[in-house]
């Protein structure tokens, strides 16, 4: 088989056959096709797209291509879920604990963020001491403990999909629903979840620009993980405007603990729910969604699901005290407010436009090697709906140094849009599929 | 400017402006791009294309990626002309002598072959002793002394295109249409051509397989070159069956010799008669297609195209005596004759396998450090609208070795198709342009 057959293949619009998809793949993992043959192969796929069965059988050999975790030695077995990102989105966090409190384990693996801010890994790693570098083993020694953990992702798990991203990534063909689909669901599958749910979001601050492309992706992870025997289900939201009223790293994780303590923005407490009543309804702890949502207000009102990030804090070596004490975070050097030039309510707040203010103040990275500033980003005192007077402050930003600052102000004072309206109530979960 | 944001401009269709055009070829050039980024955008142009400026500004950059030839120096201005490639086609061979014989200066750039059979550069190459390493000063001076010159193609011509070309190569991005007009057009200008006829061809023997393909090529390269302040003429024809009764290197020489000598074929007569009389006119030489083919006809007949190609050979070290004995050509170690195992009329010969064969026998190569068998290849004993009995020779084959044969004569066989009525006269010249 010749590799410029198969782009040409491709290229004429046909299908690959199983022996074609593998003959691809092992031909990356083993790098014995060069860089740029994959990336003509790519572009290619990003036009004519793959079948189904070309995307089951891609997302297969993904898998195959490296290690697969097992944790069929955890009882009950394991939840996961996977957002395709968004600003503020701080649900991984709150929804560990939660689902740790109602009985499901959870032995999550998660990635450094490439952006505006970092990934959920990086926001734990804002609490001081807080390990995320655990190997499988210890991994599943820690579930069996306190009942989940989360680790950083390891590149012995679908290697074939590692280096396609990284080529992806600097050859324009990232947005291809296949090949998102396959990444997502390899990854998946690869790190042993029985069940996962998939938050797919659209709008200014997601990849996904349409109610419309979100389903249509859902539609064919859920569809991969059935023909590779796995159910996954999917909840799309909007991301036009950021999640909650955080957005940063150590920030974020200072409102996912107000989340456990019961203080909480609509936007989140809507979202987390109906992620954690799919999962509480497929691991039978709940028959139907009523009964999913008092047994969530239940482990909140009774600090079972603060005690859980606690005893995940602790277990993963940082300090549990944090929960109680947020100065015990790494503190931005300089902070600045926004205040309202005129009064009205909040229509807008852009979440392209926070996220990239967030990241001119430090919170994110360009490059895999770069540095974090945990304690950068920005507090938005007020979100959609809210009251504003005039001379009251909008949102505040944090930094470590002026000229980031005086870099992100703008950015961030023009993602506020104000109206003399009440704005109607919003909603942000579009459909559950 | 980055890169890949402009594979991202193209993959969705947008137009880039000449300063990211220049930036593109600039890149490929100093090789300030890898390669796996420039295939993904030549991908994305397949799929999109480029506007008609978009691609004379790509041809721009192209040819100033390298040397210009300066032909100026050279009176009466310079004729050209390209073959988009075909099956037998040894017209530039048999049109250089004859515009030479009219008074037309040629200065030639051509390539080594890449498939079936060599380039017209292997079958020159073929007669004893000629030499094609001119430098430009050689090429110049000979064009100077006996009116026409050949040459192999230097590196420093259009590096841009050399690379690219490499690229599509193996990258399955060949056959776009504004690429193969920039690689064609920029390396005529470059080679300081005043005016050039295109030859191109459709049909199983061709890159291109229908008419209006061939057509809409066409009219992109010679709106590109008037872009660029150059006339291009072209003349679309037919390569379904291979041109003339010789398909390999040295058999293709003497049946250019026949030519010159007044022996031909319809096919080759029509075309050639059709691409000179276009540049007799342009320069000049006569007011009319009727008198250019008058003065062809003159110059064969009066002996002066057959002096001229002797004084060629002469002029770049081969042995003129090759035009009156073919048997100083190397000879094949053995041949092999097809017979007619029923009577009728040629009704087709399939170019594609008829070239397929010559390779099989050793007449062209894979790589381009391939060594060619200029002995090697096929005599159409019989050919289109000619009656053969049973029994009779349809072709004759001629290889190095007995395994080469016997692959190629079944290829060869099949390439054949009878018919009891005689075929009606068949007409290779589509339209000129």
């Amino acid at each position: 088989m010749r590799f410029v057959d198969l782009i040409e293949k491709k290229k004429k619009g046909f299908e690959h056959t199983k022996e074609e998809i593998d003959f691809i793949v092992s031909s990356v993992t083993n790098e014995t096709v060069p860089d740029y043959q994959i990336s003509a192969w790519l572009m290619a796929v990003y036009f004519q797209g793959m079948t189904e069965t070309e995307t089951a059988y891609f997302t297969d050999a993904i898998i195959k291509s490296g290690d697969i975790i097992d944790l069929t030695s955890i009882k009950g077995g394991i939840a996961d879920k996977h957002s395709t990102g968004g600003v503020g989105d701080k649900i991984t966090i709150i929804l560990l604990p939660l689902l740790a409190a109602c009985g499901i384990p959870v032995a999550k693996l998660s990635g450094k963020g490439l952006g505006h801010t970092g990934g959920t890994i990086d926001k734990l790693e804002s609490i001081p001491g807080f390990r995320t570098d655990l190997n499988i083993e210890e991994l599943i020694a820690k579930v069996k403990e306190i009942g989940f953990a989360i680790a950083s992702q390891t590149k012995k798990l679908t290697p074939a999909d590692g280096k396609l991203y990284a080529l992806r990534d600097v050859t324009a063909t990232v947005d291809s629903m296949p090949l998102i689909a396959s990444s997502v669901v390899s990854k998946k599958i690869a790190s042993g979840a029985d069940f996962v749910v998939l938050d797919v979001k659209y709008g200014s601050g997601a990849f996904i620009k349409t109610e419309k492309e979100a389903e249509k992706l859902s539609q064919l992870m859920i569809d991969t993980a059935s023909k590779l025997g796995r159910k996954f289900n999917a909840v799309i939201s909007s991301m036009d405007q950021p999640l909650g009223r955080m957005v940063g790293n150590s920030l974020e994780i200072e409102e996912s603990i107000d989340f456990l303590k019961g203080v909480c923005t609509p936007d989140i407490k809507e979202l987390t729910y109906e992620i954690s009543a799919l999962t509480l309804i497929h691991f039978k702890k709940a028959k139907d969604k009523n009964e999913a949502f008092s047994k969530i207000d239940s482990v909140i009102k009774n600090g079972q699901a603060l005690m859980c990030l606690k005893k995940l804090i602790k277990s993963q070596g940082g300090n549990p005290d944090i929960t109680e004490d947020y100065s015990l975070f790494k503190q931005p050097g300089i902070s600045y407010e926004i205040k309202a030039d005129k009064e009205g309510y909040v229509k807008n707040i852009d979440a392209y436009k926070t996220a990239h203010a967030c990241k001119l103040l430090g919170a994110g990275r360009e490059k895999k090697t770069d540095d974090i500033d945990y304690s950068a980003g920005i507090k938005l005192n007020k979100i959609y709906g809210e009251y504003v007077k005039k001379g009251e402050t909008v949102a505040t930003l944090y930094s470590d140094s002026t000229d980031k600052l005086l870099s992100a102000i703008p950015e961030a004072k023009s993602a506020f849009e104000f109206s003399k309206d009440k704005p109607v109530e919003r909603k942000i979960v579009y459909r559950v599929i």
